[in-house]
């Protein structure tokens, strides 16, 4: 129900054009949606200029191609992750201003400016090289949500000196994404060393034992370093929502 | 090393007390820790004014009882979790301002003020009844943290409206921490709603195919609300050092 | 919002007495929960002289009695279930009309006639004699809601001909509830065997690879029978909601 | 054993055509299919005009042709269920009359109308669109087996306003079908608002602690909401069967 | 229905005294336990001067005293596995003649001679001292159930010297019963020794990653000897009752 | 080493030819293989005229010809289990009187007869036809393992009343393997209606929370009906080999 | 069969005191045990000096008292591992120059000195004060198998710069003993550090996702850095064996 | 830092050319890495003319190529493990003197001899032939990192005389390395029999209840020879690196 909508109902009662009883039955069918919209105004705030996502995994070229055609239209900025790079193509062709991560597997489509207010850098640390296309995806996806981001490779904890070596990096960054996979360890490491936000994001790199990715996801959860917080499996996109959400300064 | 102690050395060999070969073989073996209290010097400003914090589950009465007092005579506040009501009691005969929250099972002891400049509200949300033990130890330590609280409790998603009814809570936190077992669900309504972080700790509350807290925990992992990340099982504790790291206002 | 509340306020506009822009920023606000009260109106129904219902586990004695004896003022049925015989002791004492099930270890307390409508008879089957207790929580769920039930224990399927013998109590039954442990194989026996619907309960009863249940549950899951629906892990008051459900007779 | 072949036993015994010795004989051999049979005679009446069902998943389209064809000649109605959609293409070529739905993947004959009675709707509510297939199995299964079906796509729990602009179907239901895959929570906010039978289907949409559905299955299980059941991960055909047991008129 | 009832109904149609509809109808309705009876009587054979068996966890003293006297007044043998010492001093005290296993927690009455033929000795190995509990309850049911019995104890794979020490016990054997904890090797060992049936008995004896018998129960599920057969964890009775199928001479 | 090479050393240490010394340098020495076969001796009388057999899974059709040809040229019987059909065709064409059997997925080649004495019947029962392969694979090898075999298909639990149709097989086997997936319930019936020794066989049919034969697995692990021994998942080959160790009649 | 018994053998049979057929049966059932015992005769070099050792866990005191003091008679050294307090109270009554660790809740009795050479220092490092008594245990249980040890506790990953502070114990160790509950990674930044053996163990420490040890396990089992071995949980006495194993100098 | 730097640094303090609050700014942001460097010191004896390793799995052949060719040029030997063949071709086209083994799916490049010493033999043991593969890459590997290594291949605990019959094999060897798949038993039996250091590697041979290896893991981590240690499953590199640690002779 549009406020415009309400207006007319109370203007109607008030110059007896409907009667009370009338507006009441109408007033106790009240859409949900409208009371949801209203409540996710707040939200609106969040995606103020970000792109439309979308999830390009089990969805066939055809269909991607549709659906972004129908976003570019709006004037969207458009985001597809986990997009096979055969099925980048046909996008590229059409948009020819639009990028394509080999790495993260993700299009990006930027028609009108990122322009949100942010705290400071989203730092992306990545465990081994396996573990890139995860932080490839948090990283192209927090740029896409408007944050700074700094990526920093192949950190992991058996050559723990790399990750010293790079200190200025973690001492710079309002929130740190922490992508790592086999046992997983990085962020404990890491959680102990910086004061900010550490977000954990467990990958699938790993056999065995590795259990696709449970094993990091376990060392994650347990991890030693306080109030380090954890999300899916490979889920790069989530943590890079995760960190907007944390970094993008909300009026209240 | 710290920095006297260097600085000291250094003009040693300035001054020609101390060879060059001499300091340098002491530099070669410089400590460890002290490039770690350098590095940590960040997460220093975190703890300013923070509570000496204690895990009291596994630890006798006599062995918390001597920690604390060692903490107390330093001028420390002290924060003990996860400690049983009967353990509690020979602390509160010695420290009569300290309190005990029966329900959070932690104590706590405030010898100097907390005044670390924060964004805004924790808000601790609580699924059901049951969930309230870990709710209010999130909440507990969050004040121990020096964060302004407000609690919410059994809004489960069985009856949504009660959520709703208290929308204005969620509008206003600057972080919501959302405290279920069960299916754990509720986060996802929540993160859907709000542009704020949403950090989710799922509960061993339940049985049979709960599986002591591992139903929730999936649960929250999955959730289809984007950026929710997720914490330890009963991790309250852990939740709110986590609203910690993104409430505090650093410096950079 | 009460309804009542609702007229007034559209009879103060009809009536000028608020303007109609008043009006509606108290509207814009309105309460969830009102909406949510809406919308389970329905539910109600369901409601209808059924009891209040308290889980007794993890509550102590003095806690239940507490809730028990406030409910009981307002003149509400009660059910608390999985409760332990002493703690039911205190409330028998003050509730003399009151029962407990030693076997369903479940307390009642009839104050008003249960005159909800039903289909027929919901038939609860227990494969093994220490399946009973949950069972038992089933059937005197089932009755406290309203519904009339029949029990049939010990008809596990490594003796199938005791379940044969008892044929004419499945076809007269309105809804079936089977409880099994172990390998819970008894739903798809009698789900293959009659047309109404069949509710599956697995129970943690067994040892080793029972793995508490959850070899029964997978079994109920993975039923050759068509249609068979499975609770949670001893959850015979699940069931018995779940039958209510099917069973009540609701004015669309 | 055909009652006939009953009654011209026991009329040969009491003509003296058989001696009482030679019936007992006969009569202790009694076939079990015949007890099983007419055990079954009250299931029949749910079969009632409904189609023969075939699982397609691991047939070949040769394998399936041969049954379709095969069924199909006695004027059966016919239902392939996970029907790839190249296999499906000799059978629409065969059966100009047929349909096949690509979503479902199902493939409906229908040679025979329809005629039992049920109580009202199967509402099919679906969270995600990646649940799609899963729940359109549900929707053509049930229709096949007698129920006028309602959908509703789209209402997954973070955005649960969505849901709410739907509620007229929610309140017009008969039986309520909830599809959903990643952490499973629609279930128990559906059960939360309505008093009719909730089945719940986990799917396995989701990745990496989706676990293949394993995450939504526990979640249903765990269901804050009373009541609700569940069935196997993608089981959107045995949902169907579910409701039509609860849904279907049957003379006592 | 005895056979004497079914006699005397085909005498009362044959003489007139009940007609071919009233005998029909009674037929119709024949109860299933007496097919069910019929088919079991093969089954008895197996019982003939077996025990009654008892499981005794989860009984109360009282219960099982009550029980078992019942039994005892038939004459019956009576055995009661998983009893602990103190429930089994009542017992004792009332048939001085019983007997009470303190390793296997079994308890024995025989009031009649157990006399079936069988084709040899069970022998039950036994991997570690801690196993032993298990062993001897798989030793004392199988006595009870009439087999010539041998028990070999601590020969672990560890030590694999004291096994083949004592192979003349392993060739004189008709049917080994194999009972190990922790990796659960020992029967992949033996079944390559011997040509006779094995049947392996997991063990919840160790700790961690021994997961209460499941490192075992799998060890020997994948035993690498062909034909090697398991049963669940510390199910000594089962392996005992497996093997009595085996080694019992039925008459077909 | 040859009990005639024993012969001839302690001849040579009778007649001086060999001093003590250097006899018993050998003897330490002996060879633990000689010692192993001489154990086994008692295991070759099971493999008399038995095939040998080939596991054809993960080899490929080069590596299998050569392996079998090897074999056929020494007379021996042989038996190729899980060998997809493209890789028996070259063994078909290389050996015209060699079987396939496509369901098995099983080739047998016989060269000489198996005549080895049973004590009777091996029956195979199989729940659903999705089991066949698994079932048919225990038929094929019980065959080549010198069994008299009978098979029994589709008599799942859901339709109780085909097993109990076919109830004269059951009564006269000599042991029953019991072939089921999804709840894998079959064997609990079976078991609790013959007396001889029934071996269950868990299959990997059947989807979601079925996970691949775990359900049907603990099924059986846990089954009711005593003395149910099992086999790990689809080990139909490992079924036979265990039914043949009961089977086969051993002089000892 | 002891050499000297064979020695006899052979010369009886030289002197014909003893057929060759007669002595030829004696040897074919040369007792396994032998050629066992003297494959372990390399083996009793490790045992040199060993102390004899006890699992306390699951024994009686009394139990435990009567096999020290069988073993003590023999002048060996004894080692009880998890023995709680209150058991070890009689021994040490009786053993006054025995020890007791409170912490490992280990007993060591030391009769006769431990004699054998070693390549170097074992060092056990403990991640947090929790898991000291895992660490303690692998140290004594070192200790008393004839290692020197030295012990580093409380340098966990959240905190990695006290381990660097102690690297001098780290480069002075032959093996590393690494020990760590919750996520385990500890033994992966030490592997990246050391050359020398690394033998990881996890602790059953957290609570939780930690599932009782299998976090650290699965952690240390997908190490990234190369060649770190793996215990079972809470094994320190395993971990103390295996670093015997390479620790310990053996003479070919 | 290099040493020369800290002595330049140092000198130049002393002479004036620097002042000492300019030193303390430089030494207080002393490179981490190159404290990590200087603990890695001893790192590097271990690789002293060690391979580089590059793990194959997930590369294109092009992108091994390059790596390849990138170390090659710097006179580097190189391995790449998890190499499948038809990515090897170009690599031996472009190196003829490298090999690659098809078994352990390696390819091996030799530029410079190994020339580092150790204590012995490391043997590789292998259960049976499809744990081939990983039994060779542990071999290829170890033998890549300096160690003079032995294979043992299909002595599996099944038919344990061939174990024994190359016990000389065994009683050789300064480390070994046992490969086993479906129960894991062999390292029990070996770690019986040897008092080297025994490291077990389970794989994932197997099927069902294998789990992929993990029956396989845990049989090994269970067991009841003391001081077997464990990598992760198929992890032949691992346990042949973990050899090299133990067999390589290092400077204290």
């Amino acid at each position: 129900m549009h406020p415009n909508d309400l207006l007319t109902l109370l203007q109607a009662i008030r110059d007896g054009g409907l009667s009370v009883e009338a507006g009441m039955e109408r007033l106790r069918a009240l859409p949900f949606e409208d009371v949801g919209v209203a409540m996710i105004d707040h939200h609106r705030e969040l995606r103020q200029g970000a792109p439309e996502v979308i999830f390009g995994e089990g969805k066939s070229a055809g269909q991607i191609f549709t659906i972004v055609e129908k976003m570019a239209e709006k004037g969207s900025n458009v985001l597809v992750t986990r997009l096979a790079a055969e099925k980048a193509e046909p996008l590229l062709a059409r948009f020819p201003d639009a990028t394509y991560d080999t790495d993260a597997r993700a299009f990006c489509l930027t028609q009108r400016p990122l322009e949100i207010a942010t705290r400071g850098t989203v730092l992306v640390v990545c465990a081994g090289t396996s573990d890139l296309p995860v932080a490839r995806e948090a990283a192209v996806t927090a740029r896409m949500l408007g944050n700074p981001v700094e990526e920093l490779v192949d950190v992991g904890v058996a050559g723990i000196h790399r990750l010293f070596a790079r200190a200025d990096k973690l001492r710079e960054a309002a929130v740190v994404i922490v992508v790592a996979g086999m046992e997983g360890a990085l962020p404990s490491v890491i959680g102990g060393l910086v004061a900010v936000p550490v977000i954990a994001v467990p990958t699938s790199v790993g056999y065995g034992a590795a259990f696709g990715g449970v094993a990091a996801l376990l060392g994650m959860l347990n991890s030693c370093a306080g109030g380090v917080t954890v999300v899916n499996i490979d889920n790069g996109f989530g943590a890079a929502y995760a960190a907007t959400r944390i970094n993008r300064i909300i009026q209240p």
